[in-house]
């Protein structure tokens, strides 16, 4: 994602003087009502799980969700790039490739 | 987000050979899970909105959410750049700034 | 559910002294908190939606949401025969027999 | 909640034959669906946790989320009263009354 991109986002936000409400804790209320709003698209697909038919969908609300990821970290003061580049060191220990290959077991199970 | 940062992220995965695992149903509920465990660490705070003590939490919790968006987009062929820009021109229509100033309302209630 | 059982869950929320602690917008939160635990039973299960390997858990899981369902009406004054009552009359109306049957679209497809 | 709320719930399902879609995968991610509605009514409104200016669209979600509840216990087989005393048997084991009196911890931090 380029800076380009998120300084839209935050533009979007300051144009409307949004800043103001978007305390942390509302903010990771919005992330969950999005996520929602992205997995209702496969609620009643069964054992259906392909996309391709359901993309237009998707690319709105899969949108919606790393929007407010933005809005997010800019909220905290947190550096996208950094929290993510942090966190793939701690998967890679919880998550050790020798033991990990191929298995979709949790950490604690491994 | 740069493209080394997105490089780890599928090369993690495919350290791993967990493409095999990600459907994009199964993948939009794991953003749904870590938006929750990154709304769990607002939980009980009552009035208080606050981050400064929670922000260790917030980092990796976030991470994870973003870490599971570049995932998905990866799976349903979607390049995050465009399907942000694309959703803040409809955002921008929907939420005209002259309306939305300063305003928490959905756009069903502009 | 009977009366008992209700009883039991707010005694154990007594017992405790939490009632403090359950405004409203946290047991919202932890409603969506313990559905995302239930729904987590069926992450990377992919194209398998079968329930009988998973019943412990969906078992626990399905418990602790129903528990804060029970808290939360609790909270907001709310019987839940009458809610659950008034609601299903309202979806009569908005899923008419002869429109819906059969069907798994939304009303605002029907 | 009586049997006979219970039984409407059912009945409205199979007045549609509706429980073809309700398998256990799906029915977790209505439940997710239902709670985040719920949240959402709590959206933005920051250090205000009241309930009293919201209750009507508190009873429909509540109701909602109860709704698949009742769904999902029917589709896996389970019986409420039973699960929900069994967790509440497990939660007395968890959160001790003489530890956990008066205090928002979770159950790893007492």
């Amino acid at each position: 994602m380029t800076n380009e991109t998120i300084n839209q986002i935050l533009k979007f936000r300051d144009d409307r003087e949004w800043k103001q409400f978007h305390n942390p804790k509302d903010l990771a209320i919005s992330i969950s009502l999005e996520a929602a709003e992205l997995l209702e698209v496969f609620q009643w697909s069964g054992s259906d799980t392909s996309y391709e038919d359901k993309q237009e969908k998707i690319k709105e609300e899969l949108a919606d969700v790393i929007n407010y990821c933005v809005l997010m970290a800019d909220a905290c003061g947190l550096d996208i790039d950094t929290i993510v580049t942090e966190k793939i060191k701690k998967n890679n220990e919880k998550y050790p490739v020798e033991k990990a290959r191929g298995k979709r077991d949790k950490y604690t199970k491994l």
